[in-house]
């Protein structure tokens, strides 16, 4: 049984998610909601870029800008 | 219960919020109104770029041209 | 209550404005109208870009091009 | 009473117009046409890019190449 | 009266047209068929690019590489 | 018979799936689901990036990102 | 009697094709299917860029990546 992509986000809602942006930002913050164009809203957002992190509580993130959406797994790292 | 975008922005309605733009601006301003499309209507528009800003007062922006909106909260900074 | 992109656009009606666009040009004029794209059509419509201004009279610029459009305030500079 | 891009455009039929694209390049024709992406048809079409000019007789040019059409009016230039 | 962009391409179908293309490509051949997002068929196509020919015979064209069409006409160059 | 590609995606469904990025990222994973615009839900994601690999779990990419989908069949590599 | 894109695709149906993609990579391989935005089903794909190629049984190419689609004719080479 196929979990189309507006599935797979709506189990997310309330969750801790991370989003990988089309200009190497990462933003990471709980899923409040979602729209058809995969528009973001999120609380306790935090960016990070180059190294750098910023808290902008809560956000709206254009979904254009936006290349993929995962949750902050405890994921490892390898060559 | 889902928050969507446009739910946030409309909670946001005559507040203070933050425009992160595509090209790197940054655009202060109250948000007067917004649509669809996430064309945002401000007052009391401030453009940061580059270190410098400038004020614009009434200003529709493109929605296209946005990263993301956030209010100014005051944002910690760290590594 | 709200005032959405469009009707602050309608607002500006006959009303100089300055549009800056992608591209880092700026073009002034007055608004003669728009449509749902935000394309917009000016009167003695001038383009600076680079430092050059150059009189175009009336023209049509293509809403996809535009960053943000705002009355020709006499805004202030600073860092 | 407003005047949309569209209404700007059909008073132009038949008219000499300057389109100037995305790239850089100057197209000047005749105004025989145009539909709602502002896709343009012209007749007597010259490219002016890089310094050469280029005649190529009746043209459409994509719209979404545009960032605005203006009449050849002999505009002035200024610092 | 009116020639809009598509009626242009009607009136140029089964002859040789030149495309334009957003990188820089030339790619001529005869005109076959078009939809409305200027998609274009062609038969014969022959592709320019940085001084190389290449024939290909048959080719569709998405629409959205394209920046004019016109007919191979044989159009003088100058300064 | 045609075999469109949304038939195609269907038969991946729960198969090990690449995606082949713009940015020049991979991501492979199994696929969990699909939509009209090719977003793309994966379980355990992997991102390949420059000689890195990132695991992610569960993830959702945007179609806007997307060049190409393949099963990771033992593809050769050659001149 | 014009041949839409569409009804040219269709011939080529089972057939081998050769996709031109806007990042310079060229995908050749046996046409399954299409869709409306150009999307594309391939069986036997093979990837060329850069003077490599990699073999990737089914792929699915998102329409948006193309330029182009032809048939591998053995067309000639010249300046």
């Amino acid at each position: 049984m196929a979990v189309p992509p507006p599935k797979l986000l709506e189990r997310a809602l309330q969750q801790p998610v991370v989003l990988l942006l089309k200009d190497g930002r990462t933003i990471a913050g709980r899923l409040l909601g979602f729209d058809e164009h995969m528009n973001l809203a999120l609380d306790g957002a935090e960016e990070t870029a180059g190294g750098t992190t910023r808290r902008f509580g809560k956000m709206v993130v254009r979904g254009s800008n936006v290349i993929a959406i995962h949750a902050p797994a405890p994921g490892g790292k390898g060559a």
